[in-house]
């Protein structure tokens, strides 16, 4: 997404670097030979100039901002690499990893980790979410969505920096309820990828007549609750209906690694080998499960309980504790 | 979706009779030769007695409840020939019927809209609502709906006769808005549906990356509009977020005749064109958007005018009126 994101900026004239982390060599070696990005599957602009990690000094000594598109894994090295960078000359942050961490003092969106993680007065990183697939984007497919951070001024300045003819970034004043969507958007994809499974399971075969009832009640429901974890977290419950939540909800459920896996455990496989059978694919849904799991039992989500987000509590026990799926919707819609 | 409906209905032990319209012979002839509905392409329960319209009064002679299933344009037929019926014997009307309707006093529900046809004291039908492919239903594909009426101890009566473990009807109390979702839907599936088809008018095929994007933002957009529009009209905003809205939209898009025509116009082709090339379908989406147009133009929509609506007002000129389609997500996502 990182590598994506430049296009916009590169059309818009900004003079653009894009540096991989220690992790992206090959794909620095070969966007370098052929300017085709492998993971992208399309060229990028040769305006764009491509380094590895030992450029990231140069990229950043007169950047105007910095825009970080590390996994949410990587952002404490970002923090330790970027954070004198920042010191040296505050300028815009705008983040793409999404995510959610938990402490002992309750939950934390990304942007708010990483300005703390950095401990550069001022640091206000705006976060991008919304419906995005990378690889539309690098191929200027019409999109819209949302950027929100601490300081709105910042997010005004970037979201001039990026806006294009195909990329139409908004300003959100919902800094935790944009970026609470962005993460557990993940989670419910899963949720609703059951029903591919559970279809196959009984049988069928792809067409028009599957289990899209079910699916779209497990949609519903996964919006409905993504509303209630946004309002429990101080956001705006709003964010679960509008880009942020069913936009992003619509792309994730289309396709992707998180349908695959839910695929796989709605066709009766367990967790472990519906991963082992993915041979090991980064899923993000399973670390938002995570932090949601240990945020309910240390009672960091406001008022909530495993029994107000049925649909959560389904997904947590069957992709991390090898519950078998039992899907009833008389449980996720109590009469 | 009738026929389908009496798939649980005969399931949870009902005695059903399933009479046709004088449009269905046909189907009423295969169903009684074969007992495969042609429509739904699978075969009925033997416990449901199908019969012509000629066997009317006799199924209703002691029915205790009448569902109505017929289109919308068949809603004043039906008025006529079952409010006898209903004088004679009050009872629970359930009905399927989709669709607003626009007088001098402003757009009405067709649960009201068929009260009124029939003169009957006290008539309350009840609506389903919700995310129902009717062949999914009829192969009992687990379907959650919401039923509402303005006497919601007929929608929790009528909720108790239709529950079985598959399909799960809770009751709405938002009798306007839960059925201005189900109007409105098919228009906005339209919208998301030029995604497809512009993508196609761009050279692309099928597959992961396409025009996901756009169709996201639509997706968002749309629910946006119909929150505003259920809200003008008196209903519960929230409808348009659950099950009657989000969840209807999802499995409108997967597919039919409104994606099919929604392409269509995405590819370019003027609307009379593409209603051609359907061969004269029935398309739902032109009949409600119709009605919107004439309500935003008479004011009967609270205070929202075309620019509140842009999608919609987008959709009514492409749709009905020939316009050639220029998709600009920043008019629909103003910064």
């Amino acid at each position: 997404m990182g590598s994506a994101l430049c296009v916009p900026l590169a059309d818009r004239g900004h003079d653009v670097r894009l540096i991989g982390t220690p992790l992206d060599d090959a794909i620095v070696r070969e966007l370098g030979a052929s300017r085709v990005h492998p993971g992208l599957g399309c060229s990028l602009p040769s305006a764009i100039r491509v380094g590895g990690v030992g450029a990231l000094g140069a990229a950043c000594a007169d950047a105007d901002a910095i825009v970080l598109g590390v996994s949410s894994a990587g952002l404490g090295w970002a923090a330790e690499v970027l954070g004198p960078e920042l010191a040296r000359a505050p300028r815009p942050v705008l983040m793409i990893t999404k995510g959610i961490v938990l402490d002992d003092a309750g939950v934390h969106v990304l942007t708010d980790a990483f300005a703390r993680a950095v401990a550069v007065p001022d640091c206000a990183p705006v976060a991008v979410c919304g419906p995005c697939i990378a690889g539309e984007l690098a191929r200027r497919v019409p999109t819209a969505v949302v950027l929100t951070g601490r300081q709105p001024s910042l997010a005004h300045l970037l979201r001039g920096w990026l806006e294009t003819p195909y990329y139409h970034p908004r300003v959100s004043e919902d800094v935790i309820g944009a970026q609470v969507c962005a993460a557990l958007k993940n989670a419910y994809a899963l949720g609703v990828a059951l029903g591919a499974g559970l279809h196959e399971r009984a049988g069928g075969g792809p067409g028009s007549v599957a289990m899209h009832n079910l699916e779209a009640a497990l949609f519903a429901r996964g919006i409905l609750e993504l509303g209630h974890v946004v309002g429990a977290l101080g956001g705006e419950p709003s964010s679960a209906w509008g880009l942020p939540g069913a936009g992003d909800l619509t792309v994730t459920c289309n396709g992707g690694r998180t349908g695959r896996f839910g695929a796989l455990l709605g066709r009766g496989h367990g967790a472990r080998e519906a991963r082992a059978l993915m041979s090991g694919a980064t899923l993000e849904c399973l670390d938002v499960l995570d932090v949601l799991e240990r945020a309910l039992a240390a009672r960091q989500l406001g008022s909530l309980s495993r029994g107000d987000l049925p649909l959560l509590a389904l997904l947590i026990d069957v992709a991390l504790h090898e519950a078998e799926l039992e899907l009833d919707l008389a449980e996720l819609f109590p009469a």
